[in-house]
């Protein structure tokens, strides 16, 4: 079909089904599976349901997925599971696609209070409990979040007091500000939640535990001291009875304590198997990742659904008379092209982030390798990638939202829905910026290990004798090339499109950024002389001031594992025509973050003006060579019209064009076509001149 | 109460009530008129109805605006009006506060529909139509946006076909790309609309007019010919019936065409008082300018409300423990400051932009400057800041969603539903990257005009020779630097500082960037030889190759305005102190452009990365000193419990944590608050190191 003459006439086309099969990864068939179940309309969202109705339909749904036994596979295989950690998050990710309010109910029930009896119980609550959770018998809620405290769990008010006496827990808020809060079935439909509570025992508070509590009865009426709240209409999820809770001296039995990792005696003595109280919360804390594995890759599935359907349409739609004559399709557009195809590039970049994200927490989870280094390294990556692909969907839908214009904002055409339903990803499961914070700090802590005097010369002078190799596989990586090399690398284009300059770009902005902060507050505390508070309250200024930057180098961190991850990728691509169009897809990313970090290139002294004027001009080319790839490109996502559910993405408007055309040739033919005035204008003053 | 020892000791306090009226502006009482219809429980939203029943409220809300007296201050004093353009536009734009279904169904109603039949029909038509317009009486739709055609309003499909011998034209919509699309007042509630559609007669086009055709019974019966469809569900704004309409061989009587420009005689000769049928349509649709007047204001409050719910919630708020032993408060925090306090200042910006656009939108609608160059300096002006403030608002409503954390998702929170619903005002009223690309052919043209045969040399030379010289009013303004001289003030962030530097680095920009466009067009088409149509087809492509520079140089051109606008403002301020402080605040709005474009800054040699490093200081510095400020320069928006209804601005979190710290108090001064487990380790450790 193409011509092979002259240099550049060959256009590559990519093997869809070995793309598609790439992106579906490890858990194909999980995904499979789950995108049967998404593509069954009992599972779909329908817009414009009253809140009421939506929360009962995705009850409905809940009851459903388990008689599709879709929501069961991280059990235990004898309760009712099968031990499948990876196949289970891969095919929760899916559900998105049928209705978002479905997965977060069902991730609050299964992924949540569900979790948190398997991750932080023991086998006698397994055996209790779990069966009922996974055949929704037992509705829940995850009641950690208060009114008062949500990133800071550690600060909750909540008590659960341990009586002797009766051999119970007495479980209490004790102000307005302990209410628990936003929790999923806490409004309707729980009957029971696994409140976090600090833990007193002999007049000790042993920080924050877990207790599995009643609290409504089946037929809805709370149970005596539970009380709740309706938290109402949302700015989406709203099949979702999200509400708050409070607990006037609710007594459980001793037993109801989750106590994987701390456990009260009848006489009340506290034990734990960790002894550091600090290591023992974040050790609790840490099993309950998996909701951060979720939403990165549910919205990495948003956005290929929503660049499927702009991209589906821009390919048809046409809009403004061009020279040719013909009306030109949007996707021709310079600037159309500037806002879409660079987001195909960073969605196969998260896609595969996504995947390899994943990969660990099944390590971990499946123990095949539960190292604690092993274990911290999958909480780093997913905090490092969760806020850059929630935050990634949120931009991408709303400029796939605009780029469809009018059309856009129809709930029929299905982009509003999901991204106002995603809004929440942002700040869930750990609020973005908070969990970058946490990637910050540890990309600090491996510097001053490596570093422990160092400065900045002492750096570049480590990271040249150390090429290509890496500190630990998630935290920080080391410079592939030192910055002097970097000079070098930098004089061409050419050069800069080697693999390994892209790295060593992107690595060193991430290592630079780091030293300076560390740098940074190393010059702002060395002098403080004083007591230990002042120089705590020191220390924290000197952290405070240099926050935003930590965020930033957070998120440099993100995007080149992200890069790391899409060039791992194209190690396992076999076909060379699709190897040639992804690693044009992988550049464009590349050269995208470089483009888009600029200013700290040439701050930096790193590339010059003309060099990066020159990335930018390989953008554009790149733009124009994948322009032609677009609708294949987002075909191999695999997203059929049962998933992706947009009237403008299923050939309407080319129908709709052709019908049109018809009408115009017919009346032409027949003579009924009326001329135009600036038509007749142009003729008079044709023959005005002429005579 | 501010002590008045040592340098930095003094703190400038702002006086709020002077920042009031100075934001309120030239129709300060129109606008405090609007506010009260807003505070009006009446006229407000209530999150969760059902489309049915929002869109019900809505209607019976806009008949209440006919009681209140609170929409006809545009039309003519002799019709029911008050002939108050600004006003009338001021005090749609507060209406945002009450409900944004109700404020754009007033602006289908009164803006679009009435003033359609205002500004392009004639005396009869106002005699005939306004009074029941006005009343609600003819509730209408604005028929001008086709399925097919959105953008390129000259290309829709209806045909209003004149018979002379019923003197009657014949409505038709020949082909589905031809329904009218996305018309509020179509689905439900209109009874007649301003219908727009490709004029024939004697078998010539004369090009796109508009004409009043009933469509609807008062009993909602469709009227013979007429069909409708509901659009459904939208991603905002569902209060507002919008749906689609179709016409088939519809008859409406010769006198129903809106002949102000353009009119057919009884035996079917066209005349207009306009020859040029191209100019003919670009003056007919530059009368409904005023959608995107009040757009941008309407942007800027629903900015001001977002901000004010965030910063008072954030001053009051607190996470994380802190070295000093208190939690910290949002506010306080690095990151914090850096996400919120520019947008204060964009918003103050934005605000002063928007006074400006409607003073000169007044000047043209009263007549007292009716200009042709006037009337064309208004279209660029409201097509340059339109986009800047309604993608502001969504920019500004997301990041103060997100800084609210999950409080900042719920309805009852106000912010996720302003920003749903202000969703689609980045593509109704002129599509943002549409707007922003008219702005830069006016820019290009403005460009050719002065330097015909120019190149950069030339203009630097011009430049420097029209020191602080303006070309026109709002188009393309000259350097007030030359760029020989933005090396001398470079050389200090102290000179940086002064207006005239601030003003010459944005106005170069501009500049700069829209001569490199002219000039890369130039040069991509200078050689090419052919027939007039490939040299055609030539220009096209290389203008598509410059279109998204030429667009962010739109952008830039926006941001000097606002700037400019800011800049304006402080010399209307005459307290000291509160000059001082907007002073800062418009520093920080100046240098965070600097900032954000410093790569353009870098690239070009106008500043050094030194320089650009120290801009970033003192942004810091800036937000530093602004932070204490924060509350007041929200308070100053004037925006009361009663607008802006969000529970959380309301104070509840401060007397949540009171309440919390007295229970901990009493606990503590009872002995019975437990001691913690670290503290009990901390203990241990300092007894056996000291024995």
């Amino acid at each position: 079909m193409h011509p092979h003459t002259g240099p550049n006439a060959t256009i590559p086309q990519i093997d869809k089904a070995e793309v598609t099969n790439l992106l579906l990864g490890k858990w194909q068939k999980e995904r499979l599976e789950s995108r049967e179940v998404a593509k069954n309309p009992r599972f779909q969202g329908i817009p414009g349901l009253s809140m009421d109705e939506h929360r009962a339909r995705v009850l409905e749904q809940l009851h459903g997925l388990v008689e599709e036994q879709a929501i069961q596979r991280a059990f235990p295989s004898d309760l009712g599971g099968s031990d499948n950690q990876g196949g289970n998050l891969a095919a929760f990710q899916e559900l998105v696609l049928a209705d978002p309010s479905l997965q977060i109910k069902a991730g609050v029930q299964w992924g949540l209070f569900g979790s948190a009896i398997l991750h932080l119980g023991t086998r006698p609550h397994h055996e209790k409990w779990l069966p009922d959770v996974i055949n929704l018998k037992i509705p829940g809620a995850f009641a950690m979040t208060e009114i008062g405290h949500g990133s800071d769990v550690a600060s909750i008010g909540t008590t659960a007091t341990y009586d002797p006496e009766t051999e119970e827990f007495v479980i209490h808020t004790p102000f307005a500000g302990a209410w628990k809060e936003f929790l999923g079935n806490a409004a309707l439909h729980g009957e029971a939640a696994v409140v976090f509570a600090q833990l007193i025992t002999q007049g000790v508070n042993h920080g924050v535990h877990a207790l599995f509590v009643p609290i409504r009865t089946p037929d809805g009426e709370m149970l005596p001291g539970v009380q709740s709240m309706d938290d109402g209409v949302k700015g989406g999820l709203n099949g979702i009875d999200n509400g708050r809770l409070a607990f006037d001296h609710v007594r459980v039995p001793r037993e109801n304590l989750l106590n994987k990792y701390g456990d009260v005696a009848p006489d009340g003595t506290y034990t734990s198997p960790i002894e550091s109280p600090g290591r023992r919360f974040f050790t609790m804390l840490g099993t309950l990742v998996q909701g951060r594995v979720s939403l990165d890759g549910s919205a990495v599935r948003a956005m290929q659904a929503g660049l499927t359907i702009a991209v589906k349409y821009a390919s048809e739609r046409r809009q403004f008379p061009g020279a040719s004559g013909a009306e030109t399709v949007l996707l021709d557009y310079g600037q159309y092209q500037r806002r879409i195809i660079p987001r195909i590039a960073e969605t196969y970049a998260m896609g595969f982030a996504s995947e390899r994200l994943l990969t660990v927490f099944d390590e971990v989870f499946s123990g095949t390798n539960d190292s604690d280094s092993h274990r911290e390294d999958l909480e780093t990556l997913a905090a490092a990638l969760k806020p850059l692909s929630t935050w990634g969907a949120l931009d991408t839908l709303q400029e796939v939202r605009e780029a469809c214009g009018g059309s856009g904002f129809m709930a029929k055409n299905r982009i509003v829905g999901l991204r106002s339903d995603l809004d929440v990803y942002a700040t869930f499961e750990g609020d973005n910026h908070i969990l970058l914070q946490l990637v910050g700090k540890r990309l600090l802590t491996d510097y001053a290990k490596q570093f422990k005097d160092g400065d900045r010369a002492a750096l570049v002078k480590a990271a040249a004798s150390q090429l290509g190799d890496r500190v630990s596989r998630f935290g920080l990586r080391q410079v592939g090339q030192s910055i002097a090399d970097l000079g070098q690398v930098g004089r061409s284009v050419e050069s800069l499109r080697a693999t390994e300059s892209q790295h060593a770009l992107l690595a060193d902005r991430v290592q630079t950024m780091v030293a300076d902060v560390a740098m940074a507050m190393r010059d702002a505390t060395k002098d403080i002389h004083g007591d230990k508070r002042a120089k705590a309250i020191a220390s924290e200024r000197a952290f405070n001031a240099q926050q935003a930057k930590l965020i930033e180098a957070a998120r440099a961190h993100g995007e080149l594992l992200q890069w790391e991850a899409f060039t791992d990728a194209l190690g396992r691509v076999y076909d060379p025509e699709t190897r040639q169009v992804l690693t044009w897809l992988r550049d464009l990313f590349g050269f995208t973050l470089i483009e888009r970090h600029a200013a700290w290139y040439l701050i930096e002294g790193r590339l010059s003006g003309a060099r990066i004027e020159a990335v930018t001009a390989y953008i554009d080319r790149l733009i124009g060579r994948l322009r032609v790839q677009a609708l294949d490109l987002v075909d191999a996502f695999g997203l059929t019209p049962e998933l992706l559910r947009a009237e403008i993405a299923t050939g309407i408007e080319a129908e709709r064009q052709a019908e049109a055309a018809d009408y115009v040739a017919t009346q032409k033919a027949a003579g009924t076509w009326p001329v135009h005035e600036k038509e007749l204008r142009a003729r008079e003053r044709a023959t005005r001149s002429a005579s």
